[in-house]
């Protein structure tokens, strides 16, 4: 079988001796120099330039480099009868399990206020509330979403997600649908994003929802930098209604020099690095997908595009 | 029975309807107030100064109003026959639970340098190890330090601990005594200091021990601002032995508004608020060794004065 590689912000570099171990008997071709196209059965991708995809006309399967598939959904051209497999894999899913506990703790525990009275040298201190009178809301509690929700319930805190379907985890409360996203919101003092990135949840870090949170929420983006209206964000902050923001993704990546978000002194600016693909773990996902592809089985996280993830 | 109360540095604010609605039987009296002292069968203090406590002749119990009681210790004059009993308060554990989960979390991922990139206007992915690979050191494994070490288990790490004496708790390697110490520390890339202050740990945080944890090591003091040597510190940070330091405690606190620790670029302070007592919930553990008091019980926290905790 053969893989074709392709990444708009990394090169094969550590990808390729981890593929090559995970999959010996797989040959890996990285674009451009991807040889004879009507011999490429799947493709391993991250941001494929429109068309791209569809360049490859015996293509079987889609295999995305990251947890969302958004990059590829976005590609009018992308063949539609070609499976999509988004990544999953438990390294991954224990980095962003990591930043998102860290980012809330942060959050929980002050260290912003800290850090400003370390600045002017200011000793005073400030008692957050028990961890069980702190509500974190997670919207989206797919994969990554329920991972996060479990570490956070583990550690006291007053958990609630919202997805498109309501959701059975320990300890969490499930908000499901349109109907209940406000009520979510009422009841959140940190609002962490870890949703899909799709028509429906672009912007939805956005004027509508910052005002329905309690007065001096704070919100950690950790989806996609189209999750956020960066305009609405920055109206929030300066009226108070946001009191801080964490935000590991931008609508431009990397985030320019000139951007405002850099000096803000309640907006923590992080260089997407909340869940980094490993190769060396990814690979044995990749690899696993590829046997099916080659034994003609399903795949257990192929996406729906319709839904969008 | 009657309870006579003194702090250092707050008054009875607070305090005093937690502990009448814990203990309403009880008769409260703050300093200087204290009536006729051969009545005080009971003394509820935080640092009180030497001799204080020697002028109450009928004296049964000494409270501490915090986790250690190095804080009575010191007091050269205290009465050597009544049992001192340090504050044990599953909040004030839970609270030093993420205070550590938190620090060490910053470490491990790496935000001392994303906060100066961000500074900088500096975008660069830089990637951590796997919580697996990075190995946590607590140094005191009693009942604040055995908490931490179950929350880091939980998140992952790679957690030992050093204790005098060996201790059996799951996923933690336990180091003991003299002839382990050097051991521990070479194998420590995150030290965590919640040890109890006696002659035997002053200083424990000093160039001795610096010089043998691996190069590019960090630490944080969560235990007492008497644990750290503050120029063996400044001088390690120097030399690149010791990449960062998180401190909530100091020798002198508030610390000075002059002191070289606040415009550190390496160093994080906070104003020992890792675990700071609260008094609804510690007038529970309060009451109850009240209770064995008049009762005639044993006190399950009582502290052995030789050993100093």
């Amino acid at each position: 079988m053969i893989l074709a590689f392709y990444s708009a912000n990394r090169g094969l570099g550590a990808w390729e001796p981890a593929l090559r171990q995970a999959m010996p008997e797989v040959e890996l071709r990285a674009a451009p120099d991807l040889g004879d196209l009507e011999e490429i059965e799947a493709a391993l991708v991250w941001r494929p330039p429109p068309g791209w995809l569809a360049a490859l006309p015996n293509l079987k399967l889609i295999l995305s480099q990251g947890a969302g598939v958004d990059h590829i959904l976005t590609d009018p051209l992308r063949p539609r009868h070609v499976p999509i497999v988004r990544l999953v894999d438990p390294y991954m899913t224990r980095s962003m399990v990591e930043y998102v506990t860290f980012q809330v703790l942060r959050l929980h525990l002050k260290e912003p206020e800290f850090r400003r009275q370390q600045q002017d040298h200011v000793w005073r201190q400030l008692v957050p509330p028990s961890a069980r009178d702190r509500r974190i809301g997670i919207l989206g509690l797919g994969e990554l979403g329920a991972a996060c929700a479990a570490a956070l319930v583990a550690l006291g805190f007053d958990v609630a997600g919202w997805s498109r379907s309501p959701k059975q985890l320990p300890c969490v409360t499930s908000f499901a649908g349109e109907a209940a996203f406000d009520a979510f919101l009422a009841r959140t003092d940190i609002l962490v994003c870890l949703i899909p990135l799709t028509a429906a949840t672009r912007g939805i870090l956005g004027r509508a929802t910052f005002d329905r949170l309690p007065r001096g929420a704070s919100v950690i983006n950790a989806g996609r930098g189209g999750h956020l209206a960066e305009a609405d964000l920055l109206a929030a902050l300066a009226s108070g209604q946001i009191a801080e923001a964490v935000l590991d993704v931008f609508e431009t990546e990397p985030l320019p020099a000139d951007h405002a978000f850099w000096d803000h002194p309640r907006i923590v600016v992080t260089p997407h690095v909340a869940a980094l693909t490993n190769p060396v773990t990814a690979a044995e996902a990749i690899a696993a997908n590829l046997r099916r592809l080659a034994a003609g089985e399903d795949f257990p996280d192929r996406i729906d595009p319709d839904a969008g993830y």
